[in-house]
């Protein structure tokens, strides 16, 4: 009988990343994967001394080999272990500009994250999902999550290169959903619409509780759609603070 | 102290109402509303034989006294107890024709249960939802549920029956939404996209499992969408089988 | 060779249905049907002064017999032409009401006439539209047009009763697009987005004149796509004034 | 006053972009860019022996300088003048590829040309645009049209990389319109839905006329857009043949 499957999250920060770690790593040996140990140390000692089992590993999404390099040491960590989940939650850098100011190289900032880190991290994890899938003894229907924004489905002035890139990604999630599907992997997008309750999130701090998203119950619903059948696979699910305007 | 919260479902036949009834059904007491009582009876036995308690009457949804009625009844048999959740179930009957052989009649026969009829059980279900919320004493948001389908955002040739009244209540739904989740109330809509595996069903018969949504798992999924807290609420899921074209 | 066609135009206010129809009267002569002889009366004059000829013709879109009654009118008046347009401007009035406070019969008076209006009239028109299209005589396809607005695609809070009307519409727009463009009739959808400069709204008047939709300007945009060829049918198309916020 | 305006095209192939031009230089002098002379240079000649005025430049849409050095070289030659039309066609290659047998490269073809690209063409067109809008000479706003495809909206399996790339468009366009409006600037998105009939493609050729769009019609609306008044702005077209499913 094979190990416990593990899960994969990728953009650790102290928000829906972290959270979703937590959520996951209650049933599975968790990977996370940031740019600086910075980012996962904590979290990785957090999860390890709650009894929970992880590691953490310095990686960019927008670099295959730093990707493919990551995947290997996870899968030399979690050795003849299925891969039960990979969450996608990096993103480019939410900024506004006038068209006219911004840069190529900004305009591509997003992109390079929200699409193309997508694409190389969904290129690394289906392969272990497909043999989850295929092996029969999964618990749940081996699950990949991309996390996406309001400027998924709404492309605002000044916002052109997050909107693009979400835009893309949600393409992509799209895509690889109506390709993996048949063979038993959830491909599920998140539509995280407004504020995410962040600690030390200065701009936040006057707004009530209960108009800003809290990150672990995303993590929540990610963990649900994680349990969801095959009979049953939701592909998209929008998010909202009960004090949301939209 | 309020006695245990209780749960509405309109709209029970023998698949996915009924799923969503039994799954409720472990968590509060039931109140089942169908056209005929040979639609909620044997249910009505089977939660009751269970160990859970579900009361049956016979509604129309798009009759507004039948419903006010039903509600009459469901607050008298639940005195005291609040409402923890409603789900409208309740759908125009599908069929293919021509535009120009169908008649006023059948066309204004979907919108009749779809729309109207959603709008009569969600303003008999609102205000107990409202009251629910302000008690501070739910476990979970009160929760309205609206079940769509394929033709709530697709329109397909000889559809236009059913989808014109499943488009109109997904109008209303986002409207509900957007109106009553600042009090509390968490309103979600459901968009089952493909074939729901139903007993009896003979065209579906030799069509794989996989290609079949399972209603006890839609019943999860709702469940699940309940169960989201004010500060993560889900207006919207899609819910596909793994073997979907789509 | 059959007399100059003809266009009908349903829902003639001092607005958008005026509009368009002073425009396709350049082309064709035109019938307009409305509630009341006020309605078109000044228009018939001003169209048939300025050298074209229009008719006028007192009928209910939500009333089956009313439109027949109309159509047969307008039949007898054009003998022989072809109908080369039909336009369904008609439209639910829009009000904003607390999801409670909203009678069955309000909830359900925009979609009297918004859906089930206008599956009245195209099944009044369909037939004609697609005789123009087997004549193979047609100058461009016979086009049926319908107008919608912002509650077409979005639902907020307090709107149920005009949006769910209006979603409903483009539903039915849809299905019938699809039906009926193989048979060489083009069916066309505007979502009016923004208000509509209308000669005597006084909560208009104070705004400039670059943030309100010109209704010469939507009648030149609905013929445009009327002159479309079979090998580029749009079948949608939004429209908004250059200051309008979205 | 300032000698005739004049439009540019980016994508010149032998479909769309070379009637689009066709159909401009009709009322206004040409600018065509193409990566390759063969690209451009018999439409130069033939608009030119038609009596039109027009200049073909070669320059690679995803590359910044040579953009800015084609815009350097289209005000030199048109000095003076004001940007009547900038339109957008250039587009990544269309293919089907096993998401896994996709190399990073070729995920990033399409968005390199039609969301970067589309970028960069944007900042050169846009100040030339504004300056029109504000100058109030012109005939008809300034307009700005991008060219999108069914991938724009849907995204099926096998097609990431192209889909991700024209979403991405369609959100620049989005925003850009938002932004860009306000100052008179028209920016539209045309869905182009079906396969378009290009001499020479080989695979449509048992196909019937009706089921192919026709680049000319296409050019038609795109001129029609760009005829809309600054009181009717439309910001999203679909385009389909007769006989498409969709």
């Amino acid at each position: 009988m094979a190990p416990t499957p593990f899960a994969v999250v990728a953009g650790v920060g102290p928000g829906t990343g972290a959270a979703v770690a937590r959520r996951f790593s209650k049933a599975y040996p968790i990977a996370l994967l940031a740019r600086s140990p910075e980012s996962y140390e904590p979290l990785v000692q957090e999860i390890n001394n709650a009894g929970g089992k992880a590691i953490g590993i310095s990686a960019d999404v927008s670099n295959e080999e730093s990707i493919k390099s990551a995947f290997a040491q996870i899968k030399k960590e979690y050795q003849g272990a299925h891969c039960a989940a990979a969450i996608f939650n990096a993103s480019g850098r939410f900024f506004r500009k006038p068209l006219l100011d911004m840069s190529v190289d900004e305009f591509g900032s997003s992109w390079e994250v929200s699409a193309k880190g997508a694409l190389i991290f969904s290129q690394a994890a289906l392969p272990l999902l497909v043999q989850t899938a295929s092996s029969g003894e999964a618990k749940f229907p081996p699950t990949l999550i991309y996390t996406g924004a309001t400027a998924s489905v709404k492309a605002n002035a000044q916002v052109a290169a997050f909107a693009s890139g979400k835009w893309a990604l949600r393409a992509l999630s799209m895509s690889v959903a109506r390709e993996f599907a048949p063979q038993g992997v959830h491909v599920a997008h998140a539509i995280i619409d407004g504020p995410i309750d962040i600690a030390g999130r200065d701009w936040l701090k006057d707004m009530a509780a209960e108009a800003k998203i809290a990150p672990s119950d995303i993590a929540e619903t990610y963990w649900n759609l994680h349990t969801q059948s095959v009979r049953c696979f939701t592909n998209e699910v929008d998010i909202r603070a009960m004090l949301e305007k939209w």
